[in-house]
């Protein structure tokens, strides 16, 4: 899946094109909907309502961002108060509502959505970052005004920046420890009380009391004494354990206080622990429900020096550290860069789950170019083939999928133009000979996720693809092998890399407007830090490390092309002549390219080479697994997909 | 000239060559030394004296780091404190001294040439950042001890970690404003008086008011009321002035204080201001005797918002500021960016500079390859013979050579694998036929600075570079080619194109250990920010900047590989298909690169149309001028250096 600033993808439906005729057979498989549940005709009647609890509190504006206590990616429904209030879908947003006025602030990927999906009479929308959103609200407000938000849906950072803004103004930004969204909210869902799991050793790779000491080990060298994890990844990471609050991504949904010495404390309902679990995470960890955590906060002694991670923890937390007048020390979370670093077991998982991701999606590939052919697929039936393909070879190869790692990103002809393209019954398009479709998507497997790309070309054999559509997608191919060949030193960061992967557009005046590669949880988040190759990507990379590969080029109202494989860094193993330990990736994703895509006079002999010898490797792997699921026809078209170039 | 952290060049003699039989003939040229005139033996008593002070004063430690109140890459002679005190003589170091023992502290680049210069009963040598000197320093101390340092020599933000380091140990880190090394030393050089002098606005391309204007606009959006602008090349760049205070850079030491409204304030001693500047600067400049910024300062209104760069600013301004109750505001030196992005008439001024550079540069080779290949040649010689083409050259096309911009890199054999290799008496070696030659210099010119390294083979026509040198030489020049064909959008930064010209050392385990480019001044620093092409280049390239392109390769013990060419940012010219404006680089410098080091089947087609199209444009520009100037045997030479490969 493409990355800008982990792109949080959404709907983002360019046009309506109810037009095409197509009827939405599908609204909704297992694990994605195609249909839009907000409400926007309700709007004005919720707004009303919060402007009464705002005349009742004497509260001049309220700011709400799209948002939960974690910053999580994606959010559970009872954390969707700015779809509630507004109708907008999008994965990024800022409301701010004052007695007169409203304005609700979105970033490029989301105006043409925000404009469709709220009532423009009741709802100003405005560009981030073309317009402040501080620097708005500022103007409008008198000296001495009182602005108020929930301190748990914005960091230390985001709240600083906004109480700096109004303070110039005069005006008071106050935390509201009731959301009043939610006291409005009558139907409001409850919170998911789905048991979390335990993610067993032999996945994780690592015990729980050796990943507590590495946390130990860094508050040491802080001269912290207890650490506050807030991220829900690392806590999952930490803990070993896995949970089902969240669509796609199976983290927990907890704060863990890590003390220097005696036991961790987790603090989750205890009813959504079994009791398997307390029994494995006892001695080193104690549960405690989420009610306590202020209670735990306010009891550390005086001389605590609490490690917490401004970047992403809570304000909220901030003031009960405040509050209990303990020291704070800000620095990163101590999990991020241990969960980076993929064990043994975890590489091996990841193998595992690409294989059998690899089969799934290679038997999509070979029923779509017969069927698409035929023009009888559109972007929905496509989505739902592959979820099919995946749940079902994952069970008949003795595993399951336990869900996709995000809503597949379907985009037939211009519609794969559409970087953050979510298909809905709104947007649908048929897969039309002569066109380009592109499918972005992954699998949670319980020993790995998945993120794979590939664009193919729809059409009988006889048709041929034209020369730009090959010259485009050679240039991104060439990126993408430049990148899979590359051996580089210890040290060597992200953003050093992501030029390489761009240089073939660059020559000819291309780009991409997304970073290169994003890091990729074991079976946790699609989406995982620290490193990231692009522009931005400071943190050098390590063996280890799980990245996407996945250079692209979007020709508007025509075409996208993308190729995504998930590569994993390790050292390289050493040649003559060769001075310093390098490292490389091994490409860990097994689908094949779309040879009739290649114009194979732009490739250099070991380009070429690179090509085939990844082919022969795919085709190594994944024929026998076809084999064994009997699945003749899918081999057939996987041979001749993976012949030399 | 190389960099690894703008590396402040300084002699670094690996060891000592005494044995190379050559008598060291020439100590000095106009503008370099070869000698060490530091004074080591007299360490001892220069330490008792300070300790009597340490005594006198209840002082427990002074620190000491190598420095000056504007934190400059060279220092005057009255600034070097340390190596007075010390013998030291590197570019980086600091110093602590206690009642008993002292310890200097610096980089792995200094560790051997530090136990050579210094006296080891007297310091102990560290290696930073193996050993950090805050928490060495703040071990050795008992609580309630006073430690104290020059506020002139430390940033805010070295001040700050020093004072949090020590105050955990209960220790104070108290500034001292007479430093006790100047009441000490009794012959201490006075602060030179050179006049400072006017770069005219047909070179800087634009009046000291219109930059004013850019400044004040910058304060304006930053809300401030003043900028103190303390870096020597902004202030210089400001004004369009430049000095003779420091060797080699022609910055004026001085500090300035830019309000919103109303004239700028230069402090400078009036006496280096010349009747005609006093009058050209009228209006919008005030000239203050440097005594008056602290009363300047002082007399700030109390709701004066003072723009400062902490990255820069000396721990005095701040004490200063503080005691004046302003308001300080953080951020960038606001000449840094426009100072980057040259102005047309600087870039022609550069492309002039260029090519008087290029002919003495090319005299200097066709002269050395003959005599070098007679064995006639050690590295001191070719320093002089090279500073004497660049002065003889530039007068006679009318022009002068100012200064050399840098002690010149006369690298023979395993010298040139040493990257801060700075030639003296000591170390002196013999350029021998079959080995490599790297030399790395520049000229500092009334209209532009250059900075260019060639590394040569060493010998008679009849005799051949090993393959090794050849595939290392082909390695280095494949990176630099792949820098200078790049074309880029806006918006790249120079980290994103860093590992483009490291990937072919890459590809066989090899890499250098500085960065590839950084900025360069026009006449004025030949190390500027704020851009950079390294890995933690992470400003965007602009039109305009100039920055050098310098991969390398470097066998200890063997030889040294490094090819530089200052490349100057532009936009490019648009091609058929391009849907996007992007950048690419011009090739400033004009010297061929040693053909006979090159293996040509190393060199893709594209390369080595490159590098033929560059030794074609070497000749066509600089052919005439040798003709002009009626040197035949450097024409014959360079025709046949720039044929096609």
């Amino acid at each position: 899946m493409s990355l800008s600033l982990f792109l949080r993808l959404r709907k983002w439906p360019q046009k309506k094109h109810k037009d095409h005729g197509m009827s939405c057979r599908i609204k909704r498989t297992r694990f994605q909907s195609f249909v839009d549940d907000a409400e926007p005709e309700k709007a004005k009647e919720r707004l009303d309502a919060l402007r009464a609890w705002m005349r009742a509190e004497k509260v001049d504006a309220f700011v709400l961002p799209r948002s939960d206590a974690w910053q999580n990616e994606y959010l559970r429904a009872c954390d969707e108060r700015l779809k509630w209030l507004t109708g907008f879908t999008g994965s990024a947003g800022l409301l701010v509502v004052l007695a007169k006025g409203a304005a609700l602030f979105v970033d490029g990927r989301y105006t043409i959505q925000a404009r469709q999906q709220v009532r423009g009479d009741l709802f100003e929308i405005l560009q981030v970052p073309h317009v402040k959103p501080q620097d708005w609200l500022a103007e409008r407000l008198e000296a001495s005004a009182r602005v108020v938000f929930d301190p748990w849906l914005m960091t230390k950072g985001q709240a600083g920046r906004w109480r700096k803004a109004l303070k110039k103004r005069g005006a008071a930004f106050e935390p509201v420890w009731t959301n009043p969204v939610d006291a409005l909210w009558a139907d409001r869902p409850p919170e998911p009380d789905t048991p979390i799991f335990l993610q067993p050793e032999s996945l994780a790779g690592r015990s729980v009391s050796e990943k507590l000491k590495d946390v130990k080990r860094a508050l040491a060298e802080r001269q912290a004494t207890h650490a506050l994890i807030t991220l829900t990844d690392s806590i999952s990471w930490l803990f070993n354990i896995r949970g089902r609050d969240i669509p796609h991504t199976p983290v927990v949904l907890a704060f863990a206080l890590v003390p220097l010495q005696g036991p961790a404390r987790l603090f989750i309902a205890p009813q959504k622990v079994p009791d398997d679990m307390q029994k494995a995470l006892a001695g080193h960890v104690e549960i405690l429900a989420p009610e306590m955590l202020k209670t735990a906060i306010a009891s550390l002694p005086g001389e605590a020096r609490v490690l917490i991670d401004p970047a992403h923890a809570a304000e909220a937390l901030y003031l009960w550290l405040e509050e209990a007048g303990v020291s704070v020390v800000e620095g990163e979370d101590p999990c991020l860069m241990p969960k980076a670093c993929k064990t043994e077991a975890e590489q091996e998982g990841m193998r595992a789950a690409h294989m059998r991701d690899g089969v799934a999606l290679c038997r999509f590939l070979a029923w779509l170019e017969e069927a698409a052919a035929r023009g009888e697929v559109d972007e929905i039936d496509a989505v739902a083939k592959l979820e099919a393909f995946r749940i079902e070879t994952a069970e008949a190869l003795g595993s399951a999928l336990f869900d996709i790692s995000f809503d597949t990103i379907s985009g037939a002809g211009p519609n794969g133009a559409i970087v953050h393209y979510r298909v809905t019954c709104d947007t649908v398009r048929p897969l039309k000979p002569g066109s380009l479709y592109l499918v972005d998507s992954g699998g949670q497997y319980r020993d790995g996720t998945t993120d794979v790309t590939r664009t193919v070309f729809i059409g009988p054999p006889d048709l041929t693809p034209r020369p730009e559509q090959k010259f485009h997608f050679t240039l991104v191919l060439k990126g993408m092998i430049a990148l899979s060949r590359i051996r580089f030193p210890e040290g060597t960061t992200g953003a050093q890399l992501d030029g390489l992967a761009r240089q073939p557009l660059w020559q000819h005046g291309l780009d991409y407007d997304h970073g290169t590669g994003h890091g990729v949880g074991a079976f946790l988040s699609v989406h995982e830090g620290p490193q990231r190759i692009s522009r931005g990507g400071d943190v050098a990379l390590r063996p280890g490390m799980i990245t996407s590969n996945e250079p692209g080029y979007y020709r508007e109202g025509h075409y996208g092309i993308r190729i995504e494989n998930l590569i994993l860094c390790r050292k390289a193993e050493r040649r003559e002549g060769e001075e310093r330990a390098m490292l490389s990736f091994e490409t860990l994703t097994l689908a094949p390219i779309d040879r009739r895509l290649i114009e194979p006079s732009l490739l250099s002999a070991e380009e070429r080479a690179w090509l085939d010898a990844y082919h022969a490797h795919v085709a190594r792997v994944i024929l026998p697994l076809l084999e064994e699921l009997g699945d003749t026809s899918a081999q057939e078209w996987l041979k001749k997909a993976c012949a030399p170039l």
